[in-house]
């Protein structure tokens, strides 16, 4: 096993093994856990009075904060969605002989805290030194459960290591929790009621009224404490409160060479999912079921149920183990941030691990996450994120009036908790309108993997005409060019602003357009009624609109420069100073922390892949020599400043058959905050981004796509590695594939046989035959 | 005299005949007050528990406070300057038996309030019913001196009109104040030390210290009030104070038909001119002062003060009586904001009367307000605008530093207190960078009207270099256009961001280089030493430098359209879709409260004069065709939602004999505030706008201009109006223009002899004889 400078590289854990208070952040981060409902960031359950960043959270729970903003400009939005800092039920505070036990006043003799991604657990124990001499050795297990969502468990033990202690045990739940990022410092929680009755102590407590437009949330942390005195003891406890916590205290003197254990049971509850005023009832009732099924059933439930995931989800690389920790590790995050359980959900940029970005969903779902949910769990995951979309079409289409959009259009929200939108840079909110396109190309993408075509007629046109129609009213006509065009932009690449005719952005509303035209004239022949239906539910103008629609996509303007064989990622984009990213001195980069915004602009420098995401949606619309003239040009002015960057780079150059370039920029993606490249994993992870990890193998190297209904890949193998493998489900088939340096190996499961291509050969594969074909390189 | 929807029109006085509580807080922002040094909103004295916006400013003395920003850009300025609410002065409270005189609490039997604008002084006087049936008389004559200008007074008569009224009275002194605009609503002074002795009270705070590197204010803030009782009988008073106030309070019995006077006499001096630990000293010796001069010497010495100002500075309309009180409104206000005494001080956006916009200096002052006081006031007022900008060069310099500039190069700040930046939307700071060029034309505005070449020598030269060196690193070059492109640019339209080859920006950088070769050219002439000192001090390489600059000059580009003969406002404007401003419904103006910014990006709206500014500054390089083809075209297009707008425009109209036109802008500047035309005047009034009315009438309607040291005229006269006449101080001469129907006269004092060209034609004319010219139409 050789060491980062983080941590230990295993192939299934993730592993610090000393105490280092500075990296202490960091890792609250890493080995945060979730299970899609609720998580946290891994902080200790003592008292700890060093740097840490306090973090608990429940999926879909936000507080509308003012809008913070220099000056007032029509149409942003009125309040900011925080990611909200819930009521806490992880602290088991304790003295020993009158001493607080906290690691920033201890000395730590020893300490390893585990974070194992295989059972879904995080894993300490530490022996320290207190300042009055007496050690103890701590032990906690803790998770929260994938298969009881709503409950969280931790086991922890204290031993007296080198004498008689006499010990005070506090496990305690409060509300008293503050958001780091709060506009005033202020607290966002209420207390509503609490209850303690016999060994459950149950707090409700309620976000604060704010005059926006948002739901006020409440919710309801339960716990009940199980104590295991050395020798089968009793232990008397105690319970205290005040208006904003609940303590249970136990008084014990721990023998040396003795252990007391702890299992805490936890709830949260939400008005998400159930009446207020039922929420104390429900609350309990969770609690005592989970004290039915005792700690160590809950555990056992747990991890067999991540093994199932991972039968469905895992990717093995042989002879690189920092990159099968590195994937493993964002395979992990993502099924725990998602679970595709709860179509109100989606997948926040910093899941259940910071607070930073604010809001849950953003373009990354789309563009980024879906095709690894789609390739990784059961199609009704994918599913409930595209119903998540269309549930949100009312507040879309409000979205888009606030804009001085009519008839209907959909702007979907760059950031939003409840459709609304919640962030408020111009530049961003109201002119990064290519997500729209995004959105769209999700309902493709869907169906063209999963091959439920109702789900175009039942839910998937009326978001589609809903987009178009706002693309109809976004494009203008120039009477210099005598095309349509598409002012005042942002693109992907938000190292641009306000600019014109973004070619990724004209690019992907044209194809909306086409997309939409192609699914109505379908839907019209096989769904008539359905159809008919709608188009009266949204007084849908067909011919007036349609011959619209055909002719912006007929005319509208793609800027390209025919001197140099290039499409330009805007109009204008030549007019700059062309330097590319090796001219750059590494001490100004990243450019973002090093360069003013107004010198960004100006240049040429690409956060993130802009024309190349139009290269790698639309691959079937460009020759290779197209492909490979751009992908060289903005690879080389391109210094991936956004997370989700390389990844998308890395696919298109395991294309391109760069294999170097390919793995260069997958590196670049899968140990993002194992490795702290940006030094900011103490805020949180960078979960969206983690899909593209898996993108840059399974799309990248192994070269997965779905066209017309089939399966093809077209594997390369890094030199680094020795093979890799990886799971997908495609529609009823689980498919193993495994790349090795001569042979490509694939086995399919569940159905008896599927046609795949591999090299641009079809083949016949069985259940239990393994399709064996050799390796081939620079196959395009 | 024909009363317009809000105050009464006169040709000297502002007045409000009755108490509209709705009209408030608009009247206090019309009655306002000020000196230069320090000014007020028109509060009442009394305790008023309507709504009101408190407003007392001190010059120069200002808060930094934390910006309020979405999400962070590198090169923010850490602070926001906000005008600061000082510790106030004018406070007389009372009770009549116990009952509190508050105008929104009493039936009001008559009111008027005036504002007198020859003498400089505010008076109210009302006769109210307190709710106990108490009928009083209050009476109040307001001033803040013009000549002794750290002291304002008040004299306040109390009359009981139908019964014996047991009267307290508290005068005070307080530093319990507060902004409107504060982030958290906090306080921002903190209390220092506090003196009373004898009959002088003096309070000492001190602005709350922040992070940021600005200056800390200190202010004392004393008063002294003087009783008179009816019938010489001696009044007793007594003394309270708390930490924040210090209150004299007398007791009377006031017999029916009786009056009490007060005159209460006011000091505010800060640590901007003094040391901190002297104001205390200070301000008793002013006040001691002020009391040996008595309050009727400060008042009459204040309207003799006045007089003088307006024998330099008065227009007069004849046939307009709304014109006629607009201009004086508008001179009035300049002369009371800004008089030229420190070189620390500016020109505020809102002055003396509110705190919006914060921060005291824009490119206002240099291309709309220094053409005023240059042709009103001694050079030194001008001089000392200038001044301003010299002395805040190395924060300049800092300023460019913080964006990545090198080399000496100045990026003087959009707004600011002490020349660092002090505003955070990055569209304005960091890419309105044309305000840098209006620095270096004030430079030679100054100049040229007053032939002081030796600013050049001693200041202009070292600024004029600064800002070239940062045009020189601004532009790039393009390799598809073959010319020097200034990218990611706001213009002075403002309803364009980050846009490419704004022509104006263009324009002028070529015209700054063009002057400055001009200027370094003749400094090697005339002053080679001084000239020899300079570049040595800012290490000038000026062979180097200089090549550059003249490329730079020679090979910007400028866009232009040769289809449609138009100078492009900027790269692309045609591509939007072109409507012009009658095509816009009129609920749907003003665009900026009804579109939401993105929309309004895009259009083709123009928000305030950007080609026309260009005409306007550099007409002489254009053919009067080619700028009639641009008028009309970009005023179709300019909705006008800037103050500084119509003016240019209306000058340009006169030029262009538009005069209908041209009177239509000018009525849209000069009762902007009066009119309360964009429902904004509560907040506080267009101060820097103010300008733009003299400019309309000196330089368009009368067509002045100062070419190779003459004067020239070009009067025309709107049809709405008998006459107008205006002084003019041109160097040493005082000069008396008045054009009529069918002449123009002209006068001229100080000097025996001055060659002045009217309609093209020169004449000789002499002290005390008055020159004629018949008035001439369709002259250009």
């Amino acid at each position: 096993m050789k060491t980062s400078s983080l941590f230990t590289n295993h192939e299934w854990c993730i592993i610090e093994n000393q105490f280092n208070p500075e990296n202490h952040q960091i890792a609250e981060s890493v080995f945060s856990i979730g299970n899609g409902h609720m998580g946290q960031r891994a902080n200790f359950e003592e008292s700890y009075s060093g740097k840490t960043l306090a973090g608990n959270y429940i999926g879909g729970v936000f507080y509308p904060d003012k809008t913070r903003v220099g000056w007032w400009k029509n149409g942003y939005p009125d309040y900011f969605a925080k990611v909200l800092n819930a009521p806490s039920w992880t602290h088991i505070h304790i003295r020993a002989q009158g001493e607080m036990c906290d690691l920033a006043r201890s000395k730590v003799l020893s300490f390893k805290r585990t974070l194992n991604m295989q059972h879904g657990t995080l894993h300490r124990i530490c022996t320290i030194e207190l300042a009055n001499k007496i050690q103890l050795t701590l032990e906690s297990t803790r998770f929260v459960s994938i298969v009881d969502t709503e409950i969280g468990a931790i086991q922890y033990k204290i031993t007296a290591v080198n004498s008689d202690v006499p010990l005070e045990i506090n496990s305690f739940i409060t509300s008293d929790v503050r958001n780091e990022d709060a506009n005033y410092n202020e607290t966002f929680w209420e207390t509503v009621t609490q209850k303690q009755k016999d060994t459950l102590s149950i707090l409700v407590d309620k976000t604060k009224k704010t005059p926006y437009k948002a739901p006020v949330f409440t919710v309801a942390t339960g716990m009940k404490n199980i104590f295991y005195a050395p020798n089968n003891t009793d232990i008397q406890t105690k319970y205290t409160s005040n208006e904003k916590n609940i303590c249970e205290h136990a008084q014990i003197v721990l023998k040396k060479g003795t252990t007391v254990v702890i299992e805490k049971l936890a709830t949260q509850v939400s008005s998400l999912h159930y009446a207020e005023n039922e929420l104390l009832k429900i609350a309990e009732e969770r609690l005592q079921n989970a004290a039915h099924k005792t700690f160590s059933n809950l555990h056992a439930e747990h991890i067999h149920a991540w093994k199932k995931k991972w039968e469905l989800s895992d990717i093995q690389i042989e002879g690189d183990i920092a990159a099968q920790q590195g994937i493993r590790f964002s395979i992990f995050q993502l099924q725990q941030t998602y679970t595709g359980a709860d179509s109100r959900l989606n997948i926040g940029p910093k899941g259940f691990t910071g607070e930073k970005y604010g809001g849950a969903t953003y373009w990354d779902t789309e563009a980024f996450c879906l095709p690894f949910y789609l390739a990784t769990s059961p199609e009704q995951v994918s599913k409930n994120l595209l119903l998540y979309r269309y549930n949100q079409l009312p507040q879309a289409i409000e979205n888009a009036k606030k804009l001085g959009f009519t008839n209907g259009a959909a702007l979907y929200p760059m950031v939003t908790m409840t459709g609304e939108e919640c962030h408020n840079e111009w530049e961003i909110t109201f002119e990064e309108i290519h997500r729209n396109g995004a959105i769209a190309y999700a309902i493709y993408n869907y169906v063209n993997y999963t091959d439920d075509k109702a789900y175009l007629i039942e839910y998937g046109l009326e978001v589609l005409i809903a987009i178009n129609r706002f693309w109809a009213q976004r494009v203008s006509f120039s009477q210099i060019k005598k095309k349509y065009v598409i002012l005042g932009v942002t693109g992907p690449n938000e190292y641009e602003n306000n600019i014109n005719n973004n070619w990724y952005t004209n690019y992907i509303a044209r194809w909306c357009i086409n997309y939409t035209l192609e699914i109505i004239s379908w839907i019209k022949r096989v769904a008539a009624e359905q159809y008919a239906q709608l188009i009266q539910k949204i007084t849908f103008n067909e011919n007036l609109e349609i011959i619209r629609w055909t002719d912006i996509a007929k005319n509208i303007y793609l800027p390209t420069d025919n001197q140099y064989g290039l499409i330009l990622q805007q109009e204008g984009y030549l007019d700059k100073e062309q330097k590319t990213v090796d001219e750059l001195p590494s001490a100004e980069r990243p450019i973002n922390q090093h360069w003013s915004w107004d010198r960004i602009l100006r240049s040429c420098y690409i956060k993130q892949a802009d024309v190349v995401q139009g290269l790698y949606m639309f691959e079937h619309d460009f020759d290779i020599e197209t492909i490979r003239r751009n992908f060289d040009f903005y690879e080389a002015r391109c210094v991936h400043e956004s997370s989700l960057s390389p990844c998308i780079h890395s696919v298109v150059a395991s294309k391109l058959q760069n294999i170097d370039k390919a793995y260069e920029l997958y590196l670049r993606t899968s140990r993002l905050d194992l490795d702290d490249y940006n030094k900011e994993a103490h805020e949180g992870l960078h979960i969206t981004s983690m899909s593209g990890s898996w993108l840059a193998i399974v799309q990248g190297f192994a070269g997965m796509r779905v066209e017309k209904g089939k399966l093809i890949f077209n594997p390369i193998l890094p030199k680094q590695w020795k093979s890799y493998s990886f799971f997908i489900l495609f529609r009823n088939a689980l498919i193993k594939v495994s790349v090795h340096s001569k042979y490509v190996h694939i086995r399919i499961k569940n159905v008896s046989q599927l046609f795949i291509h591999v090299y641009s050969k079809e083949y016949d594969v069985r259940e239990n035959e393994e399709l064996t074909v050799a390796y081939q390189e620079n196959v395009q």
